[in-house]
């Protein structure tokens, strides 16, 4: 009888703690310090919310750049971050169709993804396929859905087709790697640290130095060219991509992961270096049967409200989950606590596949000293991380 | 018995009048007297051609541009113009295959369409299927490779899209509202001179004047912009283009139909119409997911040897025009003789759908005068037109 159950859940109101959750919150910009653990009051969905109780998030080079502050257009601190997670409904807001307690789900959030509870706009949560566990649901919407509305929507991707991506050893590298494989003699080429080129091998047709002449290297294999190029380097070698297109090819611009890696690492210039790609004459492009494109999935979903168009590619990716021919490779795990780990781990190059924080794991336990990591504080200085701060630290990070 | 036929044949030999073809041959560069119909040697497929008797020309804007010599790159006169044709096999040379005599063909060249005799490199001819007459077949190639390569291979055109496109009651412009017409629910608004409104109404979803603002036009009907803009406008308004476009957008830059209407038409006033074209920031395209390319289909078939992606478009194609999915609209066909007359109701945007050139026609009886055209000499200055050519002229242009 809902009434007594109304009545029940009032009587037992009084008597329930306050509902919490720990969140990965940005205190500020700057090293691996500006991360906290805090705890905070769990949220209640809003109208045409869906509150997720989250059992994976995943981890990407651009929550680096978020932590930094060298987006053009930096959030505003402190904030919970990350742009994914996957978990189980929880309780879903008035007037709120499609979802209900317990459906398993993935969120695709601006922010705010890396907590035990979040709300996130129904309008971009998923239900995943029976067969999709949480790490594999949280590392879909920033690198598949990218690499599949640049492979497909905006590159055409058709038979005998050759592709050339940078950093092909990333999240993105990977799904492409796998979307490339659905369509019959497609070729990949890409670039990628060296001691990624094992473990990549199997994912693309050639891969290359990241410090090589790609375009040399292209050139030897496919002396006409390329049809498409992805280029994620912020745009400094936007010619040099352009000019390994064949006839017909596409450049795709779609972001920026060289930022922090530089000597300087300042929002200046990382601005310097947008503000350094050459125009491109469209006469160029009509003399050489040319196009170039621009992707930001984030802008795409967050600023222009294409969430339909983003639910309908989704099913595509739920569909070839559920075919078997695209399936995420899980680098590793970490505790919330441990997110500077994995933040290092990311910055370094190291890991092979993608980066999850579990809310639901134990921390390793803490080691005296780690390696110095460029961005990151001197371990000296990191001593107020592990004062309980006054808004409920739960844990400082990890040096 | 072959060896019999062949004595024959060479008994005919000595006997034989040299075989000629009657071509229409650009003369110089300017106004309809530099256009002739010459009588030239028959020419004789070299390995890799293959002769056609030709029954049918298309004739295309660019056609005027060349003969004005305002491409950027104009071809050496005396030559005989025209990019397409269609008739029979008379002949195949030597190691070349997939060609028999009398096979129904069209031919793709790079000028020298317009003779009764044409020779064409194998690589760029194409059976016809049967149920295609020599007309529709002329007028495949430059309108309908360019509309299905831009809405499909470049525009990715998909189910709910919708496009824009200048000069909808163009050669181009029918084929594009045949080639939408084969994808679910796609809207296509175009601009076009306000005598062909009622013509193509049944092949657009929306029609605007020429000369009104076809950005509001379009806003008011898509508010959130449209898929694809066709622009040919020479690139003058390529930012106002791109701005038209929804997220995920493409822009599609794909030639020049302006220049000889304007005021003057020296080559000058051309080169700075494509200067005067902006450039354009990859970080818009970027910010904005948007795209712009660059088509031009002579450039992709004759300096950038594309024949094989083109064979396969062509192929498409057959199979539309077999489904009875894709038809060329023909306004009028035109004896090689009156070529001024088709290219100046081409100039004065009288012509609804293709105009064809048929060298097997008898040319209009003459009449005293015609109506003044921009970019013909006056009449009395054409006397030398009739006057016959030593190098064999039929007759001058019509005035």
């Amino acid at each position: 009888m809902p009434e007594t159950v109304t009545e029940e859940k009032q009587n037992e109101g009084p008597a329930e703690t306050p509902k919490e959750s720990r969140n990965i919150v940005l205190t500020g910009f700057g090293g691996l310090k500006t991360l906290k653990v805090l705890k905070k009051p769990e949220p209640k969905p809003a109208e045409g919310e869906v509150l997720i109780s989250v059992k994976a998030c995943g981890l990407n080079f651009v929550d680096l750049m978020v932590r930094q502050g060298v987006l053009e257009h930096p959030p505003k601190t402190p904030l919970t971050i990350g742009f994914e997670c996957a978990g189980d409904v929880e309780a879903v807001g008035e007037n709120t169709e499609g979802f209900a307690v317990n459906d398993r789900v993935i969120g695709f959030i601006n922010y705010g993804a890396w907590g035990e509870k979040v709300t996130v706009q129904a309008k971009y949560v998923y239900k995943m396929p029976s067969n999709m566990s949480y790490q594999d649901g949280s590392a879909l919407p920033m690198n598949y859905l990218a690499a599949y509305i640049m492979l497909f929507d905006i590159g055409n991707l058709k038979k005998g087709m050759t592709v050339f991506s940078h950093n092909i050893g990333g999240g993105v590298g990977n799904a492409l790697g796998q979307l490339c494989k659905t369509v019959e003699d497609v070729n990949l080429y890409g670039t990628a640290s060296e001691h990624k080129h094992e473990a990549v091998k199997d994912n693309v047709t050639n891969v290359f130095n990241r410090t090589s002449d790609y375009c040399q290297e292209v050139r030897k294999l496919s002396p006409e060219g390329v049809d498409i190029v992805l280029d994620c380097m912020c745009g400094e070698d936007t010619n040099k991509g352009i000019s390994l297109l064949k006839p017909m090819g596409k450049y795709i611009l779609y972001g920026s992961s060289n930022i922090v890696t530089g000597e300087t690492k300042s929002f200046f210039s990382f601005a310097k270096s947008w503000w350094q790609v050459d125009k491109v004459s469209p006469i160029k492009l009509y003399d050489e049967n040319k196009t170039i494109s621009g992707f930001q999935l984030r802008n795409l979903a967050f600023q222009q409200n294409q969430d339909a168009y983003i639910r309908g590619v989704m099913n595509e990716l739920f569909k070839l989950y559920t075919q078997g021919k695209i399936h995420p490779v899980i680098d590793s795990s970490y505790a919330f606590e441990d997110i500077a780990d994995a933040m290092m781990k990311m910055h370094d190059r190291k890991n092979i596949g993608k980066l999850i924080l579990d809310p639901t794991m134990e921390p390793k336990p803490k080691v005296q000293s780690a390696p110095s990591v460029e961005g990151a504080s001197p371990p000296d200085q990191n001593k107020d991380d592990k004062e309980e701060n006054k808004d409920g630290v739960v844990n400082g990070e990890q040096q």
